[in-house]
């Protein structure tokens, strides 16, 4: 039964997450939800309390499938990097995770998933203008990482830098055609993304006011 | 008559591009579109030939809502500057340009421009897969600024940070609400411009190989 219960959860969440992607969060009725997946009304109440409930429930498990590593892997890599050089590896190895993961989502078929993510930022969300606490944590390691490249700037500077950053990805991997057709590039997409890789970080390096020496 | 007849044009174009924004090309009906212009389907074909001929014109003029200045002007301008420094004094003013012409769309009741905006480079929309003539005039004047900045780079290089340049005016625009609450800023939007400016030209001239000195 219990396995049951939780394949019926996961397919409303599933389907939640398509029509929230499509039509927002106010354009999708719990009527319309329960007849897409397949269940009745009350079974929405029962596994989410109310359409609420069952919108966090799918943002949480959108930002999480963006992450490669969970929050604690970052911040124990931070306490163990003790040098600039340290620093400079772990910050191109979270490049190469958030780029990883982006792009990943774009070759299955979970293009939703960038639809949605980009609803919550152009909509002004509710629920990212009061930030919940599990996702806290997780906006915390990119700014202490920049903190500890670059200690002088002011907390702006690493907020921006965080926000310039993962818009870069964001951009990069949900606007992939529009970017390939801008460049008028027919070559392999993958063949492109070492070159990214560089400005991204040349960018990030630029905001701090540091200088790009390729050591990551 | 005339001017009976611009009028419904204008209609069917503002009505069109809400939809479009909302339910992207294939999810709005040439019968929806007609109701909700209110006008009868033969006047859409009549003025536009058909739904796409409609699409290609809301985007024609989307594009140009985004400018401030028609590419004769920054050609004309390119032409004029003579010396790294014009060319310096050039690339602020163009910063400055596109940065107004997004938030200025922000401010006013036009949001679906961002939103249709958004669409055509998530959607990997086929317009842009083969870039109008129209555009591509408007398309050559960042990268040749770059190219007279910088002219050891490859070409792909000028497209590349053009196209980052966009993107990041774009995102700072589009996603107003989502960048406060990241950044926990309360403020007065507008006093944080002068910051993400700074940043946006700082990244271009990372991306140019080029040390900013903040003579623009």
């Amino acid at each position: 039964m219990r396995k049951k219960a939780d394949k019926t959860r996961a397919r409303i969440m599933r389907t939640a997450g398509k029509l929230f992607a499509k039509y927002g969060f106010k354009g999708v009725t719990v009527r319309q939800l329960a007849a897409k997946a397949r269940v009745n009304q009350a079974a929405i109440n029962y596994y989410f309390r109310d359409k609420y409930g069952l919108y966090c429930e799918v943002v949480k498990e959108l930002v999480r499938s963006f992450e490669t590593q969970p929050a604690q892997y970052w911040e124990e890599r931070l306490q163990a990097a003790t040098s600039f050089a340290d620093l400079e590896v772990l910050l191109g190895e979270y490049v190469d995770a958030k780029l990883a993961s982006h792009l990943q989502i774009l070759k299955t078929e979970e293009r939703w998933r960038q639809e949605l993510m980009m609803r919550l930022m152009m909509e002004q969300d509710e629920l990212l203008r009061s930030i919940p606490q599990w996702l806290e944590r997780e906006m915390r390691i990119a700014p202490e990482l920049f903190r500890r490249l670059s200690p002088e700037k002011d907390e702006l500077v690493y907020r921006l830098a965080d926000i310039h950053l993962m818009g870069q990805i964001f951009f990069y991997s949900a606007a992939e055609g529009a970017v390939r057709s801008f460049l008028n590039y027919t070559g392999n997409w993958d063949d492109l993304l070492p070159r990214i890789r560089e400005l991204v970080l040349k960018s990030v390096y630029a905001y701090l006011e540091l200088q790009w020496q390729g050591r990551n």
